[in-house]
């Protein structure tokens, strides 16, 4: 089995793109394709710096390691969300990941700003705790990326197409008509961009794995019966079958731009923080008040 | 477990309802969504005939027998594809069926009009032979349908919901626009009307055991590796996880008419036959003409 590009040997397998690289090759494959889908979508152009939310899996390290290679000013954001068991061990992967690569990392925790962690936050708000936990990590990440052109994270190829497949299951226009690679500013919503949106988790794994880059790989407790994970799985069973499936969809939808002319939810500022929400006072500044009442 | 409407035994649990029934109040329930489809979807109000295409599978004798029952004039047209070890089995179910309840068939064999069954006509076409036995049957069902209001075909919500995730997974846009569940009259095509659309294979299966309908249970020999099989299998997982999933996905689909607005392909009289045909000549006549030249 010999690489395409340089005839050496392959030892790496895309089923996808029906190529086999050595590991060098991979690597340059790889870091080109984020780069062009940087371009590509028009995420970030200026010698500013990015703000990148890490959480210690291998998606968000990889991205901010692939990010630095490429020539990009970084800066790493982790959310503490105090899960016992858990949180603790991937701060640890974020932090030695930092140190070893001298990299700029800022650290919030969510026990200490408000009191809790995600799962008693998540009894206290009566929701389910993926819920509770997205909201708080898209507040945190959005406030923190105040001053920064951009907010990069890790949401790889099946991540996206498995949201599409769930949005499309549903019908749940708004979130179709939102879905993209950048998520333009929008008063107090910050730039949000997906460098990975078009390489598979695998792709990822190998250059992991290639560089080195140790990682948090168990799934969260609290995410056991995710519905986002069942959609994964479904699609990993289409992807099995018809390889390139996962890209295809994804990709043609995105250029097609469908659902973008659908009734589109007014969105206003929250009367105590001025974030973006459907109603008066916002998720976040809700929850705080329910943590008052809990506590008086 | 007590019947939801009479409060006697209950045999029949439906999940996507979240019913359990007894057989005499499943059966009434049955046929009320199959009659109240054809009033909501206007596919049959005149005291016309509908011609119904009949395989001898479970859907399209059962579709018969409702339609029947129901008060509608009908007729029953089977297609002998000429598949060895399937379609004499097939036929015979469906004779049978017409026999026991003194229905009218009419019966077109693909070998004795054709001189060939799909297996050869699909070698010869260069086609896999699924696509050559839609195209046969399409074209004929078409042809036979001459003087009827309506050709009804036994499609259920189970092979609507699954047809509609793989055009979604491949944004096939000529599809998803057409994909309804009537089909109007349009120059050489007929209507067509799918009055099991919102009922599941598995609520057709009960009627056919409560009713006593025989029917060929096998798969065809030639749809193994059938994409739409997959697609089945892979919604069929959805549903187990979700009930009534695919009614969802499906009703909100028709309700939304999403994919109406995107350009139409142009369709063309057959040079030779007059069906409507994206190219000069149809499917159906360029077959015949293979054949010939085969035979010269």
């Amino acid at each position: 089995m010999k690489c395409k590009f340089c005839k050496e040997q392959a030892r790496i397998k895309l089923r996808s793109y029906n190529l086999r690289l050595c590991e060098n090759c991979f690597q340059d494959f790889f870091k080109k394709r984020v780069r062009l889908t940087i371009e590509k979508f028009k995420m970030h152009s200026s010698g500013d710096k990015i703000l990148i939310a890490v959480s210690g899996g291998k998606d968000s390290l990889c991205l901010w390691h692939v990010l630095d290679d490429i020539g990009y000013k970084t800066q790493g954001l982790h959310i503490d969300l105090g899960i016992a068991g858990y949180s603790e061990k991937s701060k640890e992967y974020v932090l030695k990941f930092a140190r070893d690569n001298n990299f700029n990392l800022k650290i919030i925790d969510v026990k200490e700003e408000l009191g809790a962690g995600v799962r008693e936050l998540s009894r206290i708000a009566g929701r389910v705790s993926c819920g509770v936990c997205g909201m708080l990590r898209r507040y945190i990440m959005n406030r923190e990326a105040e001053g920064f052109n951009c907010l990069a994270t890790g949401h790889t190829l099946d991540d996206e197409a498995s949201t599409l497949f769930g949005n499309l299951l549903n019908w749940q226009e708004g979130f179709l008509r939102r879905q993209s690679p950048v998520l333009k500013a929008n008063e107090s919503l910050k730039k949000k961009i997906k460098p990975f949106c078009l390489v598979s988790e695998e792709e990822i794994s190998f250059y992991a794995f290639i560089c080195n880059i140790g990682y948090i790989s168990e799934n969260c407790p609290l995410s056991k019966n995710a519905t986002s994970l069942f959609y994964k799985h479904i699609l990993d069973e289409v992807e099995e079958k018809m390889p390139a499936a996962k890209l295809k969809f994804y990709k043609q939808f995105i250029k097609k731009g469908y659902f973008k002319g659908t009734i589109e939810e007014k969105l206003m500022p929250c009367r105590i923080c001025g974030y973006l929400t459907v109603s008066g006072v916002c998720s976040f500044c809700r929850l705080k008040e329910k943590l008052n009442e809990a506590r008086v």
